[in-house]
């Protein structure tokens, strides 16, 4: 079984048509942020990810709707739900991770510990198992 | 004329359906990241904000929709258009800030300099005023 660490954030909910609140304080978080990026707009089961980091770490937050989240650590596979629950799934260095959009109202907040490096990315699934055997 | 500082962040789009990619690199950043809010699923013409920050500073990002910002440092009022398209506008501590969600599925990103802290806040106009000047 793949152990990844889950964090919870806040969700605050002042009035209905107000929206929807997410705070994320940096001493809630790991690590040092780096880089921040969001996924919004992204068609129902429509896939982003497939790819491995070397070094970088990673938390993945659901700001809206439902993501599904693959991952793979070279000998385990498991799939979590993303709900905009104010819960993270921290995905760290090594791991393969896949996302599949659910709805299409999807937002997918992700706060990174590098800054971008094309070099930390496996983007061959065949290259992240033999890199796994030597790392 | 109230002056803002702008930011300009990537937006990218691989292919139409797996949706938009913003990112936010921190050495883009004119501050260490101490906090990062979100608000998602806010009805069109919905407020928020409505107070200015004592210490705090602020970059205000619409990642989908459309943003209305309207800024007041106690002398000067403007209102910014904050469309999707990787345009950031920084607003300073001692500027009073409302923010009206033009449609239904704008999504806001702030990134800020401090942790949360109430007694930042100003809520109350007057006292704003009042706060602008002493300090």
């Amino acid at each position: 079984m793949l152990k990844l660490v889950k964090y919870k954030f806040p969700k605050m909910i002042d009035e209905e048509n107000q929206g929807v609140l997410h705070v994320f304080e940096s001493d809630k978080i790991p690590f040092p942020i780096k880089r921040i990026f969001t996924v919004v707009n992204a068609s129902a089961k429509s896939k982003r990810g497939e790819y491995a980091h070397k070094a970088c770490n990673q938390l993945l937050i659901c700001l809206s709707g439902e993501i599904e989240l693959f991952c793979d650590d070279g000998k385990n596979k498991e799939t979590f739900l993303l709900e905009s629950d104010g819960d993270s799934i921290g995905v760290p260095s090594g791991v393969w991770a896949e996302q599949t959009y659910n709805t299409n109202n999807s937002v997918l907040l992700v706060i990174c510990d590098k800054p971008f490096s094309e070099s930390d990315y496996i983007r061959d699934y065949d290259e992240f198992i033999k890199w796994k055997k030597i790392s």
